[in-house]
C-alpha cells in the first residue's frame, strides 16, 4: 500500500521571488524560504514553489506519456512523504505493481533525503520522499522546521 | 486575505475509470465516486480526478500566459474552498489586488455551488469555491458527504 497522502504540492514557477511575493500578498506564510525553494503552510497540503526548469529536469522527459496528454507537459508535481528510505522503496514497488511508470528510481537526494518519482496513468508525477529534516506529524504530514 | 488552503488538487485525466482503478490499487479510498468525477480522501488535500478536456475547458485558454510557461498548458488545478458565495467574491477581489489574473469570474456553478478561477503569476489555476454540499470542517477543509 502507498500511504494516501498529498504531503506537498509543488508549482513550477519562472521567478521564485515574484511568486513568493504573490502568495505573501494573499496573506500566506512561508515555512521554508530559500533562494530557489519556498514552502507555504496551508490548510491541507504544503505548497512549494520551485523553478520550472529544475522541476522539468527532475521529472525527466515526456517519454512515458502518450495519447491525449502528450501535448501537456508537467508543470506541477505532488509528493507523498514517508518515514524512512525503506518506506520509499516499498511504496515504489507497490506503485509499479499498481501500474505506475517510473520517472526516477529511488536514490539519495543531494539535500540529504531519499526519493523516487513515479507517474500515474496520465503521467502525473508523484515523488515519494523521505526527508529526515521534515519529521512526520500525527496526521502523516511533514512538520516544517 | 485569501484563506491559505489547498482544499482540493484536481488531476486532469484521459480515462477516469482507469485512473480510479490505479489509485484504488494503491489502497486509496474514494469519498465521491461518479462517472465523471472521483475524489479520494488523503492526508492533506483531497485528490480529485476529472476529465482533462473538461478541465481545459473550465480553465479557459492560455491567453493569460506568457514567457517560459507558455508552452506548458495546465493539466492540474488547485482549489480553495470557502464558507459562502460572499467569501468567494472577497477572495477574488483580494487575489486580483495581489496580482492574480482572472480565468473565470465568480458565478453560480451548474452543480449548485458558486465558484471563480484565478491564475497566479505563472498561470497556475486556483478555483475559489463555495460548495454547499461540502461543509468545511474545523481545519477549514471540505467534509465529503
Amino acid at each position: 500500500m502507498v500511504p494516501a497522502r498529498v504531503s506537498l504540492v509543488t508549482l513550477g514557477v519562472s521567478d521564485i521571488a515574484r511568486s513568493r511575493a504573490f502568495y505573501r500578498a494573499l496573506g500566506w506564510e512561508t515555512g521554508v524560504d530559500m533562494d530557489g525553494f519556498a514552502v507555504f503552510r496551508t490548510g491541507g497540503s504544503l505548497l512549494a514553489l520551485y523553478p520550472i526548469g529544475e522541476l522539468t529536469q527532475d521529472l525527466g522527459d515526456e517519454a512515458t506519456e502518450d495519447g491525449v496528454m502528450a501535448g501537456l507537459p508537467r508543470r506541477t508535481s505532488l509528493a507523498i512523504n514517508v518515514g524512512s528510505p525503506e518506506e520509499v522503496d516499498q511504496a515504489v514497488v507497490d506503485a509499479l505493481a499498481a501500474g505506475a511508470a517510473m520517472l526516477a528510481a529511488p536514490a539519495a537526494a543531494p539535500w540529504g533525503g531519499y526519493t523516487a518519482i513515479f507517474a500515474d496513468p496520465d503521467g502525473h508525477a508523484w515523488e515519494v520522499a523521505h526527508n529526515p529534516g521534515w519529521p512526520l506529524g500525527a496526521d502523516g504530514l511533514p512538520q516544517l522546521p
